[in-house]
């Protein structure tokens, strides 16, 4: 038995301990983790320098060696974080129906654990206590494999979790971290199926491509948001150009942000040069021909319309009319986040009801797909895929249910 | 673009048109296609019964030609299971949730249909006319890939389907069936993840396994059950010897059939020789150690109770209590269905609270995880995995949900 289903193995039994613990009890071991984290800043922070160094000494750059460090601050924010999990509802054990069968067995559905995560993310040292904190909330245990760049740490934050564990006399395996950088431990992870139950990959393209590739576990893809806004005949074109500015400007590095506009034919004279106006001193703007006619841009080139941007770059493309909007989004989309500004009632329903994308919007910036906009509490991931969960994912999206008969020696005629 | 790509791009397109029909439309066609199978009749049987010779020249067993074979009386039942879901309601539209934001916006979660099924199963022609009717009732297209010994069959049904979505001006393409024996399509079509949003293989433990590691799609695994019951110290013995016999005998090939009986030492000198007296005559006894000196059987031999025996063989254990019991459960279950008999409240609530299967019983037969027992008016398969749905799948295990946000040209603060 290697080492990995060694740990998966432990992992299975730890989460048999984690099964039936009621709120109070995770509470408490959440309420523990937050002790353990302002008792041991000093090790975390000593540990993170550390990588830190590392990183620079590689090279890495200013975004990365950002996402890397941990202050205080950064650290007092984690825990104030798993607060706010610790004073979210427990979804697990709610009965989510129960009806007497016809030949009076009582059959009911109800909410359990997953069971045992797989968690593959990069190197954001606070994801290894978001994804620890969520699992435990929900009795579930995790492996987690980080980015190697935060090697020191992830097992700095992890001794944290571990102690936390044992004070509460629960299992240490509950929570494991792969501390080895050898690539073919993912892969060997990915194909864990008789101990893992999900695998969460929290990081790009590549991550979620390998993922679904290698994994005979279910994976729950998403986080790649090719994201469109198609500005009706009837919008209101100021207010849209509001819309639009937020949806691109506000926070340009993450996937709800606006990667593609669509304008309808009839108002691009008078919006696309509104639109230059406002946003051509910060956002690179690259356009269709029929854009190019109105307004000076660049030209968007092949596949610029297949990007998620995660910058500030806007794509603009001029259609007929909804219908070309519609064709646009269902051929380019990553089924993330979509939206419409119009005035009309039926094309706003007629919009809704033909694009599928976890989120559609309504008269709103497409970066409300999100957690704690949506009243959550907490993210997981954001699932673009159609099963199990779609769009933002809380607490709920890391359980599952069985169905429970109770009979009187009930048999099947 | 190879030819199952260009059908999956039909299918997608033909999925668009199929989004928001009304339950009347797809009601409608689920009628024209009942008139269509009694109109084609003969044109079916032909076809069934020169497949039927080819698989006899062939030397298929009488088991497999039975699950091939298609008569007036089959065509009969097939025609009444489509009227069954035509009564069934429509998911499709539900809203789940619905909620105003502080902010101002209404956000709902409404349900949708999941987009395209590729469903590969065996030579059972019965499966193309059931999977294509619950596709179609909620609003789904799919791809059909049967197996090779009832192409003309599936070829003749399929082409029953084609008429109908045409007189209801749908498009053909909804329902495609790979026409080819090729294997290597298989391989392929579990890569569509750029068309196809579920797997769903209805056949043996290999054709999982194949799915599970090749599929870049969701898949639905499932259909293997070890099944257990445990018969506590304190059950009615004789009740108890109903319920096994029901559990083993009524139908033993399908995959809610008992495999492995667990019975409280305390009780197996007086419950064995009761239940050898009622089986043996039908069911081949395999029994651990501590049962053969109970009771004259064979032994179980290494792996058998990891076996799902689809026949009339029982595995037989002692175990010391019921943690001995869950323990085995854990270890070797597939994560179907299990069963506790007992008369202590206490003892109940901690099995069931202990085990995660799928479907777990407290006083009564595993036979009853099914969708028609269950009350779900059809079933798509039993799931055995943790994601999106477990056990027996109804309808709403075909859709899924988009999130609806409408504001007022709402953006983000």
């Amino acid at each position: 038995m290697s080492q990995l289903q060694q740990m998966g193995q432990a992992a299975r039994k730890a989460s048999f301990a984690l099964l039936n613990l009621g709120r109070s009890d995770k509470d408490a071991l959440l309420a523990k983790i937050i002790e353990g984290i302002a008792a041991s800043e000093a090790e975390i922070l000593a540990a993170n320098a550390q990588d830190l160094e590392d990183a620079k000494a590689a090279g890495l750059d200013a975004a990365m060696l950002d996402r890397l460090l941990l202050t205080p601050e950064r650290l007092a924010a984690i825990c104030a974080d798993i607060e706010t999990v610790r004073g979210l509802a427990d979804p697990v054990g709610e009965e989510l129906e129960s009806k007497l069968l016809d030949n009076g067995m009582r059959l009911s559905r109800r909410r359990i654990p997953l069971g045992v995560l797989g968690v593959i993310y990069e190197a954001r040292p606070n994801v290894t206590i978001d994804v620890a904190v969520l699992a435990l909330k929900t009795g579930n245990a995790a492996i987690l494999r980080g980015g190697k760049e935060t090697r020191r740490s992830n097992l700095a934050l992890v001794a944290v979790i571990h102690r936390a564990l044992e004070q509460q006399g629960l299992p240490q395996a509950a929570i494991s971290l792969i501390d080895n950088p050898d690539r073919g431990l993912v892969t060997e992870l990915l194909k864990l199926d008789r101990y893992v139950d999900m695998i969460i990959p929290r990081g790009g393209a590549g991550l979620h491509q390998l993922c679904k590739e290698q994994a005979t576990i279910p994976v729950i893809t998403g986080g790649i948001g090719i994201c469109h806004l198609y500005v009706d005949k009837s919008a209101n074109l100021e207010r849209a150009v509001d819309v639009i500015e937020n949806a691109k400007v506000q926070r340009p590095t993450v996937c709800n942000a606006l990667d593609t506009l669509l304008v309808n034919q009839s108002v691009a004279d008078t919006l696309l040069p509104q639109l230059q106006r406002r946003l051509s001193e910060q956002v690179r703007l690259l356009g269709c021909e029929r854009t190019r006619a109105i307004i000076e841009v660049e030209a968007a080139g092949e596949g610029d319309f297949d990007r998620e941007w995660l910058s500030l770059t806007l794509g603009i493309k001029v259609v007929d009319d909804v219908d070309g909007a519609i064709d646009h989004i269902r051929t380019h989309s990553s089924d993330h986040s979509e939206s419409i500004l119009t005035e009309e009632l039926a094309t706003a329903h007629y919009f809704a009801a033909s694009i599928n994308s976890a989120a559609v919007y309504i008269n709103a910036s497409t970066r409300f797909t999100d957690g704690s906009q949506f009243g959550l509490g907490a993210e997981v991931a954001v699932s673009t895929q159609k099963l199990h969960a779609r769009g933002p994912m809380g607490l709920e999206a890391l359980t599952t249910y069985k169905w429970l008969g109770v009979g009187d020696y009930h048999i099947r005629g």
